[in-house]
């Protein structure tokens, strides 16, 4: 159905809802006044009025008295991609579970670059939180980890603690990398959103202690359930308070009281 | 158009685009044969072949002598979140120009958590690498940066450049969120894309050295051309190479040559 076809309601309800799924209005934003809305897409107040009753209703704004309609707090998973790469941290507490939708041998796709051997083990799993679907999570292993890790061992767990219980092997970090890409049909099924919708996707390959290649993923999240948090600090600002400003100083200290000795 | 109104060749084009776009199949990656994709989509192999004629004149996939088809490499601007959260880095080497598109003060949105005031100046940017629009920024800085900074000043400029060499503010991190997003008709038409195309949105607020607020951001990147680049590492491996071990080594041996010398 064309954008004209909608009734006018629609039309501006939809594009309120774009505004507010693209971030443009932000939660706890003050939303545009009735008149601003009347005004902006030149309709009636009895259309705005609906547009708006049809966003309430599904709890996306919510009326606070003597200021208007405010936009609403969003239920959303955040994960801190930079401190382990790995845990998913639900802002509600809801349980993480974990489905096993692909375990096989395959041979080895040619984008990957940290694993070596004719062929990998290839795992699909779907991880939910509170029972929510919030991602499809695609790993390659070296394909001797099908030896110790099974495909039942992979249901509600996580792979990370196996391979430190079964391969006495420690993720420790990697390289990572964000991408906001449209879900296939096949991803779309999985993840229950339309064709096309924004994912987040996270690409990357874990390492151990030794800096060896443990794993690659990608992790495709549904972009309306999940956000990355990102502390960006220079390198000079990582030791925290200045630690280091600290021993350096006392460091020079040591080296002034040094030659006062000689 | 409803997908069945297209031509077959055209239906699995489409599907095939879906797969790359979402990086079901990353560059570098062998493509299916011709046979796996006859059996996939149950179609005739010329149908196939006018689908692939399609993908390869636009250089999405290439023909490897011996092997069949390749998934190309695809042109992209990386961005190093973490390190910087800032600086744009484009893999061909592309200039980075800047159109400043809206230079405002506004009422304070009540998102704004680290900037007070009762008004702030509010910016909008266009960012290009090589000609090409990658992002839109959204800026909010407390109002009295408009007395240093005109809007004119920040055309092809650095914000921080400018904050650092007129008001002496140095930006050195900040918190950062990552998602994906729709594009609303507003943002599609500014960066060239459809509506409700995946959108990378980087929101955070960056801090001086002395931690103190300089302006929040909301800087929506095309999600076809866009990749964050995210090093994660536990707190224990960030000095590197190490280099904080060797200098406790180095401490330890000074302390015992001070003891012989007493």
């Amino acid at each position: 159905m064309s954008e004209r076809a909608l009734p006018l309601h629609a039309q501006v309800e939809r594009s309120l809802r774009d505004r507010l799924g693209s971030r443009d209005l932000r939660p706890g934003d003050l939303f545009p006044s009735e008149a601003a809305l009347q005004q902006e897409f030149d309709v009636s107040r009895s259309v705005v009025r609906q547009a708006l009753a049809s966003l309430e209703s599904e709890g996306l704004i919510h009326k606070v008295r003597g200021r208007g309609s405010v936009v609403a707090e969003h239920r959303e998973v955040h994960r801190d991609v930079l401190r382990s790469g790995l845990r998913l941290e639900s802002d509600g507490g809801g349980e993480v579970s974990t489905r096993v939708d692909a375990y096989d041998v395959v041979p080895r796709p040619d984008h990957l670059a940290s694993i070596t051997g004719e062929q990998v083990l290839q795992l699909g799993r779907v991880r939910s939180v509170g029972g929510v679907v919030l991602s499809y999570i695609r790993t390659w292993l070296p394909v001797d980890v099908a030896e110790a890790i099974g495909e039942t061992d992979l249901e509600d767990a996580s792979l990370h603690q196996l391979l430190a219980d079964r391969l006495g092997r420690h993720v420790v970090g990697g390289h990572n990398q964000v991408r906001a890409v449209p879900a296939t049909a096949a991803l779309a099924e999985r993840l229950g959103v339309p064709v096309g919708a924004p994912l987040l996707l996270l690409e990357g390959r874990s390492v151990d202690r030794d800096g060896a290649a443990l794993e690659e993923f990608s992790t495709w999240h549904r972009g309306d359930l999940a956000a990355f948090d990102v502390e960006a600090v220079p390198p000079s600002a990582r030791d925290g308070d200045g630690r280091l400003e600290r021993l350096a100083r006392t460091a020079r200290e040591l080296l002034a009281e040094i030659e006062t000795l000689r």
